[in-house]
């Protein structure tokens, strides 16, 4: 009873950490803050990242999927994420995050405006993680739009 | 020298093993053959699956992510998958392959044609599979619209 009592206690610390390091991921998003974001990701080439941005085709490699997210932090003045519906799937050193993303953006200011015109929109992501000595890092992401809003129902049958 | 090239073999043996699994799931729909399909996602309730089809929510469990191919499958006449850029990155027994879907699909018949019209789409997924003893199946699949058309380059600047 008590190993199995370790072994749950072992595994909700493990989603706890890995749900912190989503958290940090999105959290660096809003910073603008592109050191933390880069820390965040697997180190070296053992391991091929990748990212998926909404609409975007794949980006492969630390230096292609690091430079896309300086590439935004640049045209984002603003940007906040409300997650929701977050859920972990997890295995030995592997971890599988879904969750919905509520953004709210604003581009540079136009026409001597503090800010340029907010934009809401609402995202999906899967982010796979990787146990590493320095914690979780992120192997993949992948982001895209929600294009039928569909409300809370299960049942529901957007076009495909 | 021995052992290096057996573990070189081996893991090129692996990464043939999951470009497979990947080629077998786009079949399985293409044959709108949804026992197949079933027997290629991770069996039981261990490890929850999740699947995001493009413009769709994430749906989670075996249950919900089956029943949504169940639909796309009585909703599509004919579809075809012509997969491009496939890359694998794997660690361990998770593997995790990107690859861009270009479909060719066509609805039910329309005022007594034999097929409904044909639609090209740009779709680019991330799949995430896991070994079990009956090969690799999958754990996630995640498939978005390539929304802007961008080419070969790899420098290109799509809007986020």
């Amino acid at each position: 009873m008590s190993a199995a009592r370790d072994e749950h206690e072992e595994a909700a610390a493990d989603i706890a950490a890995v749900e912190q390091a989503n958290t940090d991921f999105y959290e660096a998003m809003e910073r603008g803050d592109l050191a933390a974001l880069s820390g965040l990701w697997l180190p070296g080439e053992d391991l091929t990242v990748s990212s998926v941005h909404p609409g975007w085709p794949v980006l492969r490699g630390r230096g292609e999927v690091l430079r896309s997210y300086a590439l935004i932090m640049a045209n984002t003045e603003y940007i906040q994420f409300f997650l929701t519906d977050v859920g972990v799937s997890m295995t030995g050193d592997t971890a599988l995050v879904t969750c919905t993303e509520n953004i709210l953006s604003g581009g540079p200011a136009e026409d001597g405006n503090a800010l340029g015109p907010l934009v809401g929109q609402l995202v999906v992501a899967t982010n796979v993680f990787r146990r590493t000595p320095e914690g979780w890092k992120l192997w993949s992401h992948h982001g895209s739009p929600v294009l039928a809003e569909t409300g809370e129902e299960e049942d529901e049958e957007p076009s495909p």
